[in-house]
């Protein structure tokens, strides 16, 4: 069986054919611009066409699609917004089923952060209970309990960048409120922390720093990641998770984030729900490609395989 | 059909025969002491033969029976623990099975908190995600996602008593912590907080003062609602659930801490995590004897069906 993956990001898409073990057959890369759906979806059924070719299959051949969005979605067919590429609420199964001539039963499309969460569960010799954490630009999240990705009443659950881990010095966040994690420790936010340190850095430059020993970087790495740790112990708590994946840029700063994160996160978890293992995924560029393919062989209801 | 239900508390036992549906057709009530499990469960086998008989028929018709208990399980057959009931480790279903004369497949126990979540999720009205938090001495709670109760990698989900809530002036918690939410706003910090405001009272007296309008007795309940405003902000942006349901005896003072609550709440969340309802369950007293009934249609596999 051959599943068809479309990573539909907001500057780059990837797309592949793969095995239901997640062995990929054949894989294209290009920059698309997200302005007009219509053809934004249009270039990403011909990049899986090629890949289909160089598979030696037709596209119908495939058993079903998936799609990851940077987009909030239903889980379903609806993409509900998405602020990073521009767009309102729109139906994605029109503009890819008749091109694809896949049934519209067999095509499956999840926001990027989950779809980076249900690949860790399906691909990764991976745990049943575990919270993913992208640590970007901004920060967003997933949480898989129990065996499977939580989506919530109205599809928003993961949004660990917004939970309040600040309450004597609260900065304001892009959402409007203050004292978010995002506004602590996203890489804008390390970024805005360093220059008030007095660095001349970037959240990527004050890394560097950091990792040449720099005490000033390693005090804002360490600082950012007490926040991280505040917001691991509440999940940790409430959902008894055994892992966190921590992706994203900042994620390759993980070892300078995470004794502060240690720390934080020991104080603040009851000792029954403190063994959790904190560490960058292992999925890399590919997650939300995998990703993409996990979405598909969950809506046609396949199990889990290890991959890695 | 019919089920029964043990519904094991620390100083009181309620048994039920009751149908699919929860209409009772026969109920026990009696103090049972805890400091021996195979007596602890002989005398609620034994009251639960009462109500079978009553009902008009043998132990050995029921379909299954379900059992809460106020420990720590695995949600099948192992209580981990009971601090209230003095309890160790041990299985519960070779306690059980012999004298039921049930299959020892159709025997089934939860946490008393988890299985009030079941009562609501089962036999209420209800949503597919909520939290469950229960205000009493102390602060327990448990999580409803996407139609299921969360139980964890070791089973402790739900723990909202011990999310850190207060970072400035953090009170200890009896778990060796601080700042916890149990520290701040359960019934026994309450108290704390009314006789430290100068007030002779304890929280049900606090309660009444504050009902009759005395601004200290209100100030502390204010001040507890706060920090459970807090603890559910920081959830709501985790799981984005539809609801909270408030049990335990503090329940009753919901009027008095709401509008703190709702306030901080608002502060907490994202605008599409913010739609949350927040009451106090309908369940009442028996909130735990029709969870065991719901873990026992769980157990079984049987749908949800509307009660209430």
């Amino acid at each position: 069986m051959l599943i068809g993956a479309i990573d539909g990001g907001g500057t780059k898409v990837l797309t592949a054919v793969m095995t239901e073990a997640g062995a990929i057959k054949a894989q294209k890369c290009a920059s698309v611009p997200t302005s007009n759906p219509a053809l934004y979806f249009a270039r990403c059924v011909e990049m899986l066409r090629e890949c289909a070719t160089e598979a030696g299959i037709y596209l119908e051949d495939l058993a079903g699609v998936g799609v990851s969005l940077p987009a909030m979605t239903d889980g379903r067919d609806r993409v509900l917004g998405s602020p990073s590429a521009g767009w309102g609420a729109f139906s994605v199964r029109p503009l890819l089923v008749a091109s694809l001539g896949v049934g519209s039963d067999r095509v499956f499309i999840e926001n990027d952060v989950n779809a980076c969460a249900l690949a860790e569960l399906r691909f990764a010799k991976g745990v049943d209970n575990f919270l993913w954490m992208t640590v970007s630009t901004g920060i967003g999240g997933a949480v898989v309990a129990d065996g499977r990705l939580i989506h919530g009443a109205s599809f928003c659950a993961g949004e660990l960048g917004h939970i309040k881990v600040e309450f004597e010095r609260p900065r304001p966040c892009g959402c409007g409120g203050c004292g978010c994690l995002e506004a602590h420790a996203s890489g804008t936010a390390i970024g805005r922390l360093a220059r008030e340190a007095g660095l001349d850095a970037d959240a990527k430059q004050c890394e560097a720093l950091a990792m040449k020993g720099d005490p000033v970087a390693r005090a804002v790495f360490a600082q950012a990641g007490r926040h991280i740790g505040r917001a691991l112990a509440m999940t940790a708590n409430v959902l008894n998770p055994e892992r966190f994946y921590i992706g994203g840029g900042v994620a390759h700063a993980l070892s300078l984030l995470l004794p502060s994160i240690q720390e934080e996160f020991a104080c603040g978890t009851l000792p029954q729900c403190r063994e959790v293992v904190i560490e960058q995924t292992k999925l890399g560029y590919e997650a939300a490609l995998f990703g993409a393919a996990a979405t598909c062989l969950d809506g046609l209801g396949k199990g889990k395989v290890d991959r890695l």
